[in-house]
């Protein structure tokens, strides 16, 4: 087995955009778990674009990124030694252990996932904090009905990907918002949305009104900036958005701001922040309705997979510039 | 009887700030009821942030303003002539017969109401649509709960003084924002706000941020701008907005912009654009509570009224300048 441990730590805090500076790289030793504890070999680990926001030393849902500690992240992990009684060698569970290949827990936060019904790097994806995301944004805060126009920006993404393909199942026009010709014909000819507008092509309050002649009843939220205003200016009566992320200003020292709110006012919209992590009691429903649709092949589900833990700063710096496709991930063993 | 009925046309779109020249002053006769028509002589005429919207030429929640037509508004009215079974000479009614001093109607729209109660203006004020507003707000989208603090933009006007009281009545800590000293003293000594803010003092953000040490649950906006991403700078998790007016940006060709508006989504903040017109249902309710408190001087109301109809435009301007102490209002007879 095994006795070194490469673990990702932050360095130091970001200035405007991460670099791989910002990162380091260390071995430390496995250890053993004690009593009460049990030992994991980290499978997959998941970059989502919330990790920026810890890094930097700002109030917010959580507690921010301590310097010179492991980044946080989830990971799919396989037991590899136990003395925790409710954990056998052998078990997989879905961790917050971070960026890591190993780590020690006391099984608190861990989740056990049954191996057998999906591939492992889904437990941290589409049947994971992702998929979850969206189930909840869509379901409990856009509430769309039969018929009506759902927008969904980063559309290719972990999350948006399945916003759309949830909403197309409930019998809604989706149109998506991505980056990039690639991205859109994904979105149109594998999720099966309605239309995907490129924010890249230089035309996209244009393209945007094109795309929903209709306007906007409920929108999911992933980017702010521009994308959102142009979201804003199309929304109707009693629209609902769901705001998940803002990913566009993470790297902003000061963000540009959004213009166009008044038309929350003037079209009586209700916009709701939320974390999915308020609302585990959801996570059941979201899983059995995502995972029924990818049974039946009506769920698709892209990732971009980076190999091996020292890959981790730059795939997470190409995530946050919008350069994956889908669910970005790393394998580590 | 007067022949002739001065009304207050729309002459031209502002471009930026209204001015008196926006207005056109005409004369018309007076004319008599049809079968089944009314004639009414205007009391009193409401001044209200929301017709500088109908003033521009855009899709908004109600058609907007045409040109050379009677300028859209509240008024308290006598009837004075009628062939309308349902209403008696001498009857007192709430109109939308816009800035004029006598109009015929068929009786659409009007709400008769008791003039031994209160004074006749307060049915276009407090016992009125900005009453409403305040009550509707609050309750309805707000939600606040005993010991959270609530805070309230334009917080001496006629709908932000109200939101203030009631919150207050309900056992929170009131935090105005308001510009001067004058209106900030009004709204502490007066209207018996916990602290009020000068947002004309030029330390907003930290002043904001000393009157409000456990930061904001509930806000209601008036305002817009500036004072909105100064109280979205406070927010509490779970927090609510109640999004009322945005009056500081009615004038603007290009809104300058929220800023942070990542804050809703950190502490999971939900946004509630409204319309006190689609909640017609729940004015009784907040007629019964906020004349309760009135009648029992523990609801206080401050006028400003300007006299004659030609005065109209000139104190439309100042009330969206903020020169305005209270309710705007003007007497036509």
């Amino acid at each position: 087995m095994a006795t070194q441990n490469t673990q990702i730590l932050l360095a130091s805090r970001p200035e405007g955009w991460v670099t791989e500076s910002n990162f380091k790289i260390v071995q430390t030793p496995v250890g053993s778990p004690k009593e009460g504890e049990l030992l994991v070999k980290n499978h997959y680990l998941s970059l989502d674009p919330y990790m920026r926001g810890r890094m930097n030393a700002v109030k917010s849902y959580t507690k921010f990124q301590e310097l010179n500690e492991v980044m946080t992240g989830g990971t799919v992990a396989e037991v590899i030694e136990s003395k925790h009684p409710d954990f056998q060698v052998g078990d997989i569970v879905v961790t917050m252990l971070g960026w890591q290949q190993y780590a020690i827990s006391n099984g608190e936060g861990l989740r056990k996932v049954d191996p057998k019904l999906a591939p492992l790097s889904y437990y941290v994806g589409i049947l994971g904090m992702p998929g979850a995301t969206a189930w909840i944004g869509l379901n409990e805060f856009m509430r769309p009905k039969v018929g009506e126009t759902v927008a969904v920006s980063a559309a290719s993404g972990a999350v948006g990907s399945v916003v759309g393909q949830l909403a197309k199942a409930k019998g809604c026009r989706v149109v998506g918002i991505a980056g990039g010709k690639a991205k859109c014909d994904y979105v149109v000819k594998e999720l099966g949305f309605d239309a995907c507008v490129d924010y890249k092509a230089g035309n996209l309050r244009e393209d945007f009104k094109a795309a929903v002649p209709d306007g906007v009843d409920s929108y999911f939220e992933n980017v702010g900036g521009d994308v959102m205003d142009t979201v804003l200016s199309r929304l109707n009566a009693f629209s609902r958005i769901a705001l998940c992320g803002m990913i566009s200003e993470y790297n902003d020292a000061e963000p540009k701001g959004i213009r166009l709110l008044r038309s929350l006012l003037v079209n009586r919209t209700t916009l709701r922040g939320f974390i999915v992590t308020d609302h585990l009691d959801k996570w059941p429903a979201a899983f059995a309705e995502i995972g029924g649709m990818l049974k039946q092949g009506k769920m698709k589900y892209h990732e971009t997979m980076s190999e091996g833990i020292d890959t981790a700063p730059k795939a997470f710096i190409g995530m946050l510039k919008g350069e994956n496709f889908g669910k970005q991930l790393v394998k580590l063993v």
